[in-house]
């Protein structure tokens, strides 16, 4: 029987520029700058009898502002039979490149926006399932049933998320290899797929009873807002895949994703369609005092640098530097001039440029200095732009072992 | 100064099985379904300066979805006058056998529907109070002075509980013994008695301003419903009493107990006389790979097996395997057909049978499979029956160190 | 890398003793005694690579009743430049003697009322801030640039703290030093000054946009109410100075703290001055066993004793004993009387009289048994009393390590 405790501290210290001489139905939109803890984490995993992992992990932080304490992770995992490790409990399954990496050593503050969308319909953040989980030096698998999230209490909302009559019931599945590599370079591929096969039932009374609804924030949270927003739609099921690639060369690592998202409509409306969606990134760091991110065989995706030379005034040492840069970008409109109005969804597009440096004083804390453009063209139901242009500013003070 | 770190999971995933053309004011009972973390602890124990004793555990899991975090236990004791200890704060004060055995250890998921109802009288988890504890090999003793429970934010709540005017006080006591035992066999027997000595006062503008409530759910709470409930009673004072039996032959064992509890009311209208209602259960387990359940001496009530030979795929060891059996029902009508309409209880009757087989792959880890048999026989105010007959299964994943 | 568990439980169980034949505006304020666990707390805190140190700690207690689980603590700091750290995260910024003293070792269950309110204005636990601390000796600054309370959703609230447009952005700044001792005595001399530079801003919609609310419960929190408050006032910027002594011979502690608060009203009415408001308290202890409470030089603020002999009752000893008084006073009253209404800040004045017996039976244990005298005097727009005189009796009971 082992154990390690785990804590971590994310806070991030956000200021928002808006444009001026927005239309009225923008500007009500006043994102809220100011400093909020994005995680706050503390738990313990190990192993028990030999052949079981075990991870209890609890999370105080939130969006827009810190929430009520609640599950992070809670799971057992049988690994007595290598290569597989089989796991129940509550987890986000493997859906991406992105989503597989640790929030403890992402590139940016948050994650691409289409990521974190795809990420969240069947799987993301205290998703209850079983899954399958197998790797080798270059290759990886993972296969997700699962459920519901679990249930808490978050500031942006005015109480528990209603328990739902029947929990909607998914997949999530993702393979990665490692192609091609040399001495001091290697390249990953890895495709994602990720099923709604049953949206949850939110009985009679709701408006929209088998509702799905894909949203996003602008890859920063200090403002808990969605700046797109497709609405809640009738579904009969959805169904996203992604295809992932990253190229490492010394301390240069660069990594993309694309994800093609396909709903089925329950009902449909006469003239109305089935909607697709889509987006894609590119983002890259560079290591300026010679380190590398690692890939991280169990989970196919890349974890933070190990600091060469910690950060002391006394020894003259100054930890570890990167640049960084990302290009992001997420449709949610589908027919959106449509003559159809049933057929439309005004979700919106986003696009965002992210410029940064990271500050690694050692291999247990980080400091995200980030410039986000960000740029939304959406239009309401009437047809007028409630898109805006935002700049943003942020600096993520991270802590965590 | 000792800490023993311990963490709980207790993931369970049920279905329900209601029957059809069931009346209207039934149908609405729709019992949900799914996944839910019914506890996910995390906290220490240990002791303090040789002759303390103290806990703190944290739970963030709940009944029907999970609740905000909230304190489960925590206590300081002193045990520097063997055999008796001394304690306040937050605990479960003991109130039976089944209430008196870990949750973590029980035949079935859930307690037997009487056991749970009286233990929450004056007892049950975060309950505020002092006690004082003893024991021996085969004598027990407890006696509990308690008031109201912790606040805390449940997921069925609009809102935290209410602070009360002033809070309610009860007793709890219970003794037990090991009258006889031999070489491979004991019996265990014992008694208890639960009492509210004064309601929490609501305060002048509550409908029922001394209420008590007895109501309860089926031995499952994916589901949070409650299927059996009196309302609101206006009361004076309560007294439950308890009988407990336990036989204990190799590996096998049966247990059963018995409440009576009587309410008097407050300011009774004309022809209402004191209600009084009853339940009991058997239960038993058979382990079929030959360990036996443990007697734990300092609570009189019996802990899970230590797992002989852990689960191993390597080994070809397959941990320890049980089948369990429980009838359960309680009553909680009184003069439910009584002329005087002042007289009558409708709470409504529930029978529940239960067949189980529980898995241990080592003795931190528990899968258990149960179905349930679940009858309520119960009339609304007009005198229309709003039982039903519902069949359950579900699977219980359990770890706790 | 060094990581120390901390736990702590302080339970109080109080009876309020109101008077009889009070004015209906005030009976309404019907004081709730009972149990309340005023501080249920989990953590972790240590260095990191030599250089750093950390702090995770949760908090589920509460006042008038437990919250929902919350940060209290979370912060890193550099302390790789002695005698300075740099501070950045969620912690209470130095803002006078009591406030810098761990409740853990306050003289009474609950800070003086003026100390109370002062620590946060700008400060106070949970706030989101960067710090500079330095200290030797003989002489302690603390310099902290603060912003908002970290979100909670606590049970006297109907729901989160909403979040504000822009949050608040304050300044704390403490010295302190210890210009005269000798043997066995110490003087202590601090000042200290608390600035909110720029009010949260509740937006548009607000009754009062940039409101500063002066309010303070009567030095117990068994019931949550406030006795004194004047309501939002629209504030442009307030400033609070602080003045503290304190004296120590062999085992006896006094010390004392006056602050004065003053407010600068934003768009003040016609006639309508900038208030202010002031407080002071002088407290002390007597260790009857000898001890002495430790003056704590990184926080320049006083710890509580170590105890020679721990209470064990095989060994006959019997923990120290300490003996308590204190008196406060806290005026929100400004120009109460005026002719002009607007000009009116009717907050009311309280002083409260409190004694008190401490049992520490070893170094992490404390009872403490206090008796308050609380005294209001406050009128409302009418220019009726609606101030009262309470009697209460409390028993904090704590385990702390």
């Amino acid at each position: 029987f082992t154990a390690a405790f785990h804590g971590v501290m994310q806070l991030d210290t956000a200021k928002y520029f808006q444009d001026d001489h927005l239309p009225t139905a923008v500007t009500v939109r006043d994102l809220n700058g100011g400093a909020n803890f994005r995680r706050a984490r503390l738990g313990v995993d190990g192993k028990a009898f030999g052949v079981f992992d075990y991870n209890i992990l609890l999370d105080v932080g939130g969006s827009g502002a810190e929430d009520a304490g609640r599950i992070q992770d809670l799971w057992i995992q049988y690994s007595g039979l290598k290569p597989w490790r089989f796991r129940i409990g509550a987890f986000a399954p493997s859906t991406g490149l992105e989503d597989s990496a640790s929030t403890n050593s992402s590139l940016f503050a948050e994650r691409p926006a289409v990521s974190d969308l795809t990420r969240g319909l069947a799987g993301g953040d205290t998703r209850i399932g079983v899954a399958a989980i197998g790797n080798g030096e270059r290759w990886f698998f993972s296969g997700a049933y699962t459920g519901a999230l679990v249930s808490s209490l978050n500031s942006g909302a005015a109480a528990f998320n209603a328990p739902t009559f029947d929990e909607q019931q998914g997949v999530d599945l993702r393979v990665a290899a490692v192609p091609f590599q040399g001495k001091d370079w290697m390249t990953h591929v890895g495709a994602t797929a990720s099923v709604i096969a049953q949206p949850a039932d939110l009985g009679p009374a709701a408006a929209v009873r088998y509702a799905v609804q894909l949203r996003e924030r602008p890859e920063l949270r200090v403002d808990g807002t969605r700046l797109i927003d497709t609405g809640a739609i009738d579904t009969k099921g959805l169904v996203a895949y992604g295809l992932e690639l990253a190229v490492q060369k010394s301390s240069l690592l660069v990594q993309g994703e694309y994800f093609d998202i396909n709903l089925e409509r329950r009902n449909p409306a006469a003239g109305a369609s089935d909607p697709s969606f889509s987006g894609w990134y590119v983002e890259g760091g560079l290591l300026l005092t010679g380190e590398r991110r690692r890939r991280n065989i169990a989970t196919a995706a890349f974890d933070g640098p190990t600091v060469a030379k910690p950060f002391d005034l006394k020894k003259g040492t100054w930890g570890a530097w990167e640049l960084t840069a990302r290009y992001s970008t997420l449709d949610l409109n589908y027919a959106e001039r449509s003559a159809t109005v049933a057929d439309r969804v005004r979700g919106g597009e986003q696009d965002v440029w992210a410029l940064g440096v990271n500050w690694f004083p050692n291999s247990a804390m980080a400091f995200m200095l980030d410039y986000y453009q960000i740029s939304v063209d959406r239009l309401n139901t009437a047809g007028a732009q409630i898109g805006q242009d935002v700049q943003a500013l942020n600096l993520r003070s991270q802590f965590a072992f």
